[in-house]
């Protein structure tokens, strides 16, 4: 859920929300302002200074632990209100949401865990050249950080694509989770409905509005044909709904703005060559709401927007190849890093595929499954830095370096006057 | 050195660099141009893609390792001739020169050794909140890198302030080390003639000229008196000369540019009331040459300039403290965060003065040395990113999450059709 805005400031800006009984996303709710952020980041600072940092900015690993658990503690307890506010901010499924925040309290048990195994870690000793001097590193907090978080994951993930020029201007560091346009590929060798079953997750969960969402399918020219009757007979059945029905597997898209923006993706598609195998338009049951069926696109060429541009929503498009390094090629070829997935039942062949995909997440035989344990971002121009996993950690943490001379000797450098 | 540009395509740009016979620089040498970067990036894909990546992109660590180790016998080979160069090129010391080129040779001997441990770190596995899925580790080369080295250590650091802003526009990931205004702290516990040598080491060596100088004295008011006249004694007994001749301390500054700059930087303080107590002009016994006497100046308030912006030559500004706070308070006093030091015989006061110091590097009991096993890099306006040590090859790295489906069962997320 986006943030409030404090009440007596007045309310410059609202954000839209997904109105239950319409199935349309109207209704609005007040959103931070500028000041509100200043005021946090005020408070946010004397804070972590207050009592020369014993009270937070210099606290050990372990007192934050206390925090973080009870945060997953009182995540845990509101689980079904925060998982409505999600469903009714994003349009989400209610399983989705549902699986979303056991997936925040997790974070926040996680990354008490981490905290707790900082403490361990400080003051790590490291050999130099001369013995004359022993060295160690602190790992200190950086201080008071700003994230902006999407609107699909907004408690497990932070992105980005505007922030780096303006943090340019006071050299602060930033890490990046941007866009991607992340290929799967399917071999020969694979049973065709799990393999089918996990295309359909890679790129049609979240109503396909994941960053990292597998939305270029390369599959073996052979099994062409067969694998997307599979997939099609699949994707049939995926519930489009009211995102608080009973097994609803995909809901609306975000907005408006992004609705008419995945129409015209599959219009221009269309107009470059492209074919629409299923989907395409809204679905027949569902008069009202953003709404989109799954969509496959085939006949596609390498120069074809929906070959190279994001959807961030539910629409695959389709190459066939003929040989491993056929797929690789493909596979690699666009701007984005960010994930890749290989299905094969030949792990040699998927370990081969997988070094040489440019991504910073492969998965194998699967595709999206997030774990906080493990690192997550991109190369090229999916972004760069890693959140998540021991990694995230990093990225607020200064690495100090502390150098002692230990020796009895003058230095010696200067002659002794 | 600067790099040479190729003969046939024109030389566009000269450097100066060091004339020894008249002390001056004034004679130049050709510059790389836009042409030949670009043409040595070209060249690199090359390289790195040949073969599918076999000879270089994806080989071993243990393969670079030989090369990495080639480099450095060949920088030992050359070390007279190289430091010949670097003393023409900066004005530094010989001796300092000499101590250059030997750290770069191991610096490249250390990162073979660290190309050869991340063979051993490969598929490193970490643990996942499902068992159904396995997950690893791999890092992998990023691919081309650009970098632009400072004058002053060309072969051991990174640097660049203009940099980030562009990089933005692609998204490259970037580190920065940029400069500093570091603090170095005396209390009144320590050996004044060590005290004073490290003192001296930390703003004076290779003319003051490094991003982490610490050309901030904080002296305990108590010892303030007897420490600086100490620290001038050692300071008058600095040979200051021809870097070629023997037991020489301190060359020229890097140009004519710099030397004017320094002078102003001087003229400025006299201006805002602060008090040159030693130094401040050209040295007597040289009429030539961009040389800069080692300079104190006192009486320094926190708005002047002289507290506030790096000079980047040999300028000392002190103020005195009363208490370990405000020692701390001053020290912390700038939008800077590269290095600190402290001296002071009780180490417990040292461990409390490291861990409150706002800087990425701590030098206790000493100031400057630097190690390529050590993490290098600021925090605050200073930069962000570690280079050098186990850290500094992680910039050049994707880390890349592997993670397997390895149930026979299938996701289930989906309805079977």
């Amino acid at each position: 859920m986006s943030s409030a805005a404090a009440g007596e400031k007045g309310i410059r800006v609202r954000i839209s929300n997904f109105n239950l009984k319409e199935l349309w996303i109207q209704s609005d709710i007040p959103a931070a302002t500028a000041e509100d952020v200043e005021a946090v980041v005020a408070a946010a600072r004397k804070a972590l200074t207050r009592n020369k940092g014993t009270e937070w900015g210099s606290a050990t690993g372990a007192h934050r632990a206390k925090y973080l658990r009870a945060i997953a503690s009182e995540v845990k307890e509101r689980k079904d209100k925060l998982a409505k506010l999600e469903v009714l901010d994003t349009g989400k499924p209610w399983d989705e949401a549902v699986s979303d925040i056991d997936e925040v309290a997790s974070c926040f048990e996680y990354y008490a865990d981490q905290a707790e195994a900082l403490d361990a870690k400080q003051k790590a000793p490291f050999s130099l050249s001369m013995d004359t001097f022993k060295a160690h590193v602190l790992k200190q907090p950086l201080g008071v950080v700003g994230l902006i978080t999407p609107w699909n994951y907004p408690l497990l993930m932070f992105t980005g694509s505007k922030i780096m020029s303006s943090a340019a201007q006071l050299v602060k560091p930033v890490t990046l989770k941007l866009g991607g346009k992340s290929p799967i590929i399917v071999f020969d060798d694979v049973e065709l409905d799990k393999a089918a079953e996990w295309t359909a997750f890679g790129c049609f969960c979240t109503t396909g509005q994941i960053c990292s969402a597998t939305s270029r399918l390369l599959v073996r020219e052979n099994i062409a044909t067969e694998f997307l009757d599979t997939l099609m007979k699949w994707i049939k059945n995926i519930k489009i709904s009211d995102p608080f029905e009973e097994g609803c597997r995909m809901g609306p898209v975000i907005s408006k703005g992004q609705y008419e923006k995945v129409m015209k993706f599959i219009a221009t598609a269309e107009s470059e060559g492209a074919t629409i195998l299923c989907g395409g338009s809204r679905p027949e049951h569902l008069t009202k709401g953003y709404f989109v069926e799954p969509t496959i696109v085939s006949d596609v060429s390498t120069s074809m927007q929906i070959w190279r541009e994001e959807v961030f929503g539910p629409v695959l498009c389709v190459k066939t190849f003929n040989s491993e390094d056929e797929a690789i090629e493909l596979a690699n070829d666009t701007h984005y890093g960010l994930g890749a997935a290989v299905i094969s039942k030949d792990l040699d062949r998927c370990e081969r595929v997988t070094k040489a995909l440019q991504a910073g997440i492969v998965w194998v035989n699967c595709s999206q499954p997030c774990f906080c344990q493990a690192p997550w971002g991109g190369i090229k121009r999916s972004g760069f830095g890693r959140d998540l996993g021991e990694w995230g950690i990093e990225n607020y943490l200064n690495i100090k370096q502390v150098t002692e001379y230990i020796s009895d000797e003058p230095w010696g450098w200067y002659k002794s006057p």
